[in-house]
């Protein structure tokens, strides 16, 4: 579909649900809210799905009004896979009528659909629909798609940063976007305890395939007291070390290990994370894979060493 | 002067010599380099002076062809002060003919000189003089132009970078700079022994201030074997921390300590540097200091007490 179909759609609905994925991040977050706030504008009601609020993104959770109101349609922002939808698949398996994502991997089979795997955030095709709707973005609008694009990009750092996420991100900062706070909250804070996690981190840092991969993991004990916030940047350290081609990051939740993978080059990183039943992009995937802190290790090392 | 003036006397010259600062950072060697390929694009000779080649610039150093020739006129970019033309102040001190810069607390006494301090980097003057010089900017041109701004703003994360910044860098994208390689080398890469030294630095962490200034330290010692590259970022670490306003660096030299400054909201680091001689911009400044180790810290946490 083309994105002015999107558009024509949206404005002939008046009641949405719009639904996030699970360990939600920046993008998700910043996308379903500006994409909430631009239907607000246009008389509609919204309700956007979150399966956890990260503390960090208060700043935009506040900007979204409370509504009570029936949906009417369900439009699924940022999520690849139903599977993503966390404790929500329950409820909105099959029900999603609009697929709005940027990830190549994405398998929903929504009536409506619209991927574009050459936007670097889901935030940027929000970012796009906005004049299509009519809608004229306000600050709180530019700051949700600022922090969408921003995180998605590492700060317009990763690869996937094209001159249009830089135009973009010009407009969002003419918008009025406050950028400043955002990166300085995003990128540029680090609590103590964060500090003395990162060097936990380092002193248990696991190389293999003669370095050309790089596994650092965190257990419940190491990042207890911390949130989900503040561990999150973590997954970008392995692959930054010299040599290093697939950085890997572990992390143990309640029931299962999260798996992080970001990669350097020709790597590609979704195909790593299929064979354990995750996704993602070329350059950045995840997964989860239970078990106990050794086996999943051991298994990741030895996919690591076959893989590369 | 206006920039339009600036192009006409580079246009009526022929033979440049091009200065740039000690321990030279992104901003004046992508300038310089940008300034020398575009006039040697108008046919014209230069000269580019660098005190030091730190290695991760080589694709930038390796575009500069070598020239021999007479210099007739002397330009600095990025250059504050000619105190900060370490060595090569004896030669150059006051024989700048244009000084270029962006530095709000720029003292060189040149005849022609433009300061913006409005602009996040040199490079962005020196992109906005290529249309003024009628010159097309190639690969080359974009690349050295793309290091200079992507490094001043920490890859568009710091305050300074404004809506202009990233069209500019938008621009230097579809020109076909590779911002994918430069962003890694500059903002990704860490060796091995870097990630060591990360781990020492965060143990001798100093807190002063209540907790509103953080000192980190290098000695000759914790550094030997790291080129300058290696332990640059490092200063960026302890403003990062939750709660500090002033982050402030410590790095022994050979005959003195480098003292770098980063601040937060509303404290101005030039001002703070001032007191030992430095300057800079407010978020970001620098300094020497002759002493002991013990003494230069102790210094600095009076310093940072009384100012904080």
């Amino acid at each position: 579909m083309k994105l002015f179909e999107i558009a024509e759609i949206l404005k002939s609905k008046d009641n949405f649900e719009i639904l996030t994925h699970n360990y939600p991040d920046g993008d998700c977050i910043g996308s379903g809210i500006a994409l909430a706030l631009a239907l607000n504008k246009l008389g509609k009601n919204t309700r956007v799905i979150f399966t956890d609020k990260p503390g960090k993104f208060d700043y935009l959770f506040k900007a979204l009004p409370e509504r009570d109101f029936e949906a009417e349609y369900v439009v699924s922002v940022d999520v690849a896979d139903e599977k993503l939808l966390g404790d929500n698949k329950k409820i909105y398996e099959g029900k999603i009528d609009l697929c709005i994502d940027h990830h190549r991997s994405n398998v929903i089979a929504a009536e409506n659909k619209y991927v574009d795997s050459d936007a670097a955030a889901a935030g940027e095709i929000i970012f796009e629909l906005l004049p299509l709707l009519e809608v004229e973005p306000d600050r709180d609008i530019a700051n949700a798609l600022y922090t969408a694009i921003s995180t998605d990009t590492g700060c317009f750092r990763y690869a996937n940063t094209t001159s249009k996420t830089l135009r973009i991100a010009a407009s969002l900062l003419e918008i009025g976007c406050d950028s400043g706070c955002i990166n300085k909250e995003m990128f540029e804070t680090k609590t103590k305890r964060r500090l003395e996690l990162e060097k936990e981190i380092l002193e248990n840092l696991i190389y293999c395939a003669d370095g050309k991969c790089a596994i650092i993991y965190t257990t419940k004990a190491m990042t207890e007291g911390l949130s989900d916030d503040e561990t999150e940047g973590i997954a970008s350290i392995p692959r930054q070390i010299e040599g290093v081609k697939m950085g890997i990051t572990v992390r143990e939740k309640e029931k299962d290990f999260k798996i992080s993978v970001r990669t350097n080059e020709d790597v590609d990183a979704c195909k790593f994370c299929a064979q354990f039943g995750g996704g993602g992009h070329i350059a950045a995937s995840g997964c989860s894979i239970k078990g106990t802190l050794e086996s999943v290790l051991e298994s990741l090392v030895k996919a690591a060493e076959e893989y590369l």
